[in-house]
């Protein structure tokens, strides 16, 4: 663990500086030439292709279908919705010149594509029959940021964007709090084991335009909040600037009711920042690129070492040998753990002796177990569905132990700095979250006493969870 | 079918229009807002899925690992290497202002990442440990067309470019060969059903940089050609141009060997253009978003209709329920013809009471049989997985039927604008391409008489493919 420390900034005294290292050392991900963004390498990539993956399937089932809309979007469109011009306009990327020549209108290279879609969806609709329309998009996005940090908030991001539009109000947010238990809330806890909390935005913390912000809150290592993916209801403001209506079953022309709804690589950012220790990275099984690693200790193992694995791949898990016996053995093991892989197979000479293999589970303190060959494959099977529950447990421990419940403003920022608070949002308001945001403090969301969400603002008797955040 | 052929212009007389309303009347693609840009919309879009997936597969299969590079480039990086800026620069697109300024130096929409990439390569890449280095990246690219046409040739369009980097030469053009081969021709021939032509460009006809541009060219219904997919062996000269250097075994320092590979969503363009008839779309069922849509005649057969397509779901089928029984029959059943869905059940109340249905191949000219329920799943299963195959061996017969073999580059000037033709490279040469050029005509790609690649210039007794193309 010495080698690993070295190169690492220590989690508890630099969280900040300690997940740059972690991205750089484990390989995730490099800053990108033009300020702000990134290079995603294959094994920071291979993360986010499972979890994209996951998150996919739950969209489809929801019955939304991708589809993709273009990255330029001319200037005016933007422009058509004012709010939302005014949430992004300094966060613009302009193209003003292509083809050779100035451009007689400019392209704007697309923060969302929220515009174009609602531009198409008007077109594509034209009676109830044609509702709801249920659309998701899996792109590149760029807002120009002031202070870029790798997966968190980077100048171009990947992510998903639904856009849905619903004949009624009530389908509408029906279908919004669907994403976000159903597919949102379903993959984080139980794919990224990130024990996020659900949440309606105040007012204020609110995307331009929407009528109702919900979204989901993971506590990072150092105690801070990290918003994790937000779900919209966009009442009918977004189909009157954008004129998206139908006719209804009686003939009557009518507005609708849409929704919008994204999740990005800061999930990936999450990830890190939930479950990273000391020594590394931790990655959740169910998205690890590499979930067993089968190392040869000296060249007279690798052929025991790649049976292990053809074994271990048989039996459905995503396996390596690393049979860079020319290499210290130590050097290789520490790097196997900065990298997260949840479980390392040691096999040494003295091992096969014995007819066992070290088996190193990462996601339990690396506590190191000799097992019979005999029985690796069902153990190293059971031991990583046990694991991906008990990160999932560990980090609902620690986020319960660090969330610690006030009655006041005044508690609240006495308390906020070292983890979450939740506190009556009745004592809270406009002035509280205030209070709060002079000393770097936020409401990240509310909820009701049940953990539900509140549907109308300015419901009495809410919960609110305020913390510092990334 | 009368009311099809009103909807769609006349595929025999005027084939680039019929095109256009295929795609639009499919509900595929619409143009974008913003000059040249495409709306995939979710039916093309579905398509595009099943392709990029089964593309993916075999790209990993290779060894190859995704990644991801940012969509902005510095305007710099593209002078490096100066044959390839030249190659680009009356296409590209360029931020000049973002963030609510001008930027100090502009950032180039990316036309192909192939710059960033050689950068990154050259940072990761030490020794001779690190090779090959093989990387695949699926984005958008944008290269600002003058004559724009759906899915064919769009400003933006979505694609994979792979970037790999060698020891050897021979290492560096067995793996472009391996991508040609083991990738892009066993998915357009055994996925899309269409039999490409492999070769190798010409010289003139090669990637800007490239040593060695190999191809796969697919015949249109128009008996014209359209390239389909290329892997370019580079030599070492983009590794120059961008230093990827390596320490050898005996610690010499060497220049690395490098390939690049793309397939966009042209590919889509060439399914419509390869199997689309008069009808509309025939889509090859492994990428069909819908497989079989089983349509309800009238109210009363729509729960028999539910219980086939569970049936049929559950022997692992895409399967849609047609029961819009408001509309008229025959309009729905032209739509799904448009749609090109490869098998459509009928179900009426006289088929019910029979205990038949009605299965129309799409593939099969829209034959009609009658076909008891009880071996209903048992006979789609069957005739779908035929039909993939005889879409590919009818396609092969037209290829082959339209392709005339001359001698001679006057021959071929005759023959030519009725399909393709075949002939002896020895008898065209630079200035016989200058003259099948004029009359606009390519010669698509070169062979050996046995069919398989030269990888050498001025080999003799070579075979020509040339035609017009798209």
């Amino acid at each position: 663990m010495t080698t690993t420390r070295s190169v690492l900034a220590d989690q508890a005294t630099d969280f900040p500086r300690w997940f740059q290292d972690v991205i750089a050392k484990a390989e995730l991900a490099d800053n990108g030439p033009v300020r702000g963004t990134m290079v995603i390498r294959p094994y920071g990539y291979g993360i986010w292709e499972h979890l994209q993956s996951a998150m996919d399937q739950r969209i489809k089932a929801t019955g939304a279908a991708n589809a993709y809309f273009p990255l330029l979007i001319p200037e005016s469109y933007l422009r058509r919705e004012a709010e939302h011009v005014e949430g992004f306009s300094p966060e613009l990327a302009v193209v003003t010149h292509a083809g050779g020549k100035q451009l007689e209108e400019p392209a704007i290279v697309r923060p969302t594509s929220e515009t174009v879609i609602g531009e198409y969806m008007a077109k594509w609709i034209q009676s109830y029959r044609d509702l709801p329309l249920l659309l998701n998009q899996w792109a590149n996005a760029v807002r120009w940021e002031l202070r870029p940090r790798l997966f968190l908030r980077t100048t171009e991001f990947l992510w998903q964007e639904g856009h849905t539009a619903h004949a009624t109000a009530e389908d509408a947010r029906a279908f919004a709090t669907r994403i976000l238990y159903d597919v949102y809330r379903d993959v984080m806890v139980n794919i990224l084991a990130i024990p996020v909390v659900p949440g309606r935005k105040t007012r204020r913390e609110r995307f331009a335009g929407a009528v109702n912000t919900m979204t989901l809150e993971a506590m990072t290592g150092d105690g801070k909040a990290l918003q994790m993916g937000t779900s919209h209801e966009l009442g009918q403001n977004f189909a009157r600037a954008f004129d998206i209506g139908y006719l209804s079953s009686d003939g009557q022309r009518e507005l609708a009711w849409t929704t919008s709804w994204g999740s990005t690589t800061r999930m990936v950012g999450g990830l890190i920042m939930v479950h990273g220790d000391a020594a590394g990275l931790r990655i959740p099984p169910l998205v690890a690129p590499t979930q067993v690693v089968v190392l040869a200790v000296r060249d007279e193992t690798i052929e025991a070492a790649q049976r292990i694995a053809a074994d271990l791949t048989a039996a459905g898990l995503r396996v390596m040998v690393d049979d860079r016996t020319d290499q210290p053995f130590g050097r290789r093991a520490v790097n196997w753990e900065l990298k997260g892989v949840p479980i390392r197979i040691e096999l040494g000479p003295r091992d096969l002796a014995a007819n066992v293999a070290t088996v190193v589970r990462r996601l339990r303190d690396s506590s190191k177990e000799a097992v019979n060959l005999a029985d690796l494959t069902r153990e190293v099977v059971g031991g990583i569905e046990a694991d991906q529950t008990h990160l999932l447990d560990e980090a609902a421990r620690k986020h319960a132990a660090r969330t610690t419940a006030v009655n006041t403003v005044d508690e609240a920022l006495e308390a906020a700095p070292d983890g979450w608070v939740s506190l009556p949002y009745d004592e809270v308001g406009e002035e509280g979250e205030d209070r709060l945001g002079a000393a770097g403090i936020s409401v990240r969301c509310l909820q009701r006493p049940d953990g539900s969400l509140p549907t109308e603002d300015n419901e009495q008797g809410l919960t609110a969870f305020a913390a510092r955040s990334y």
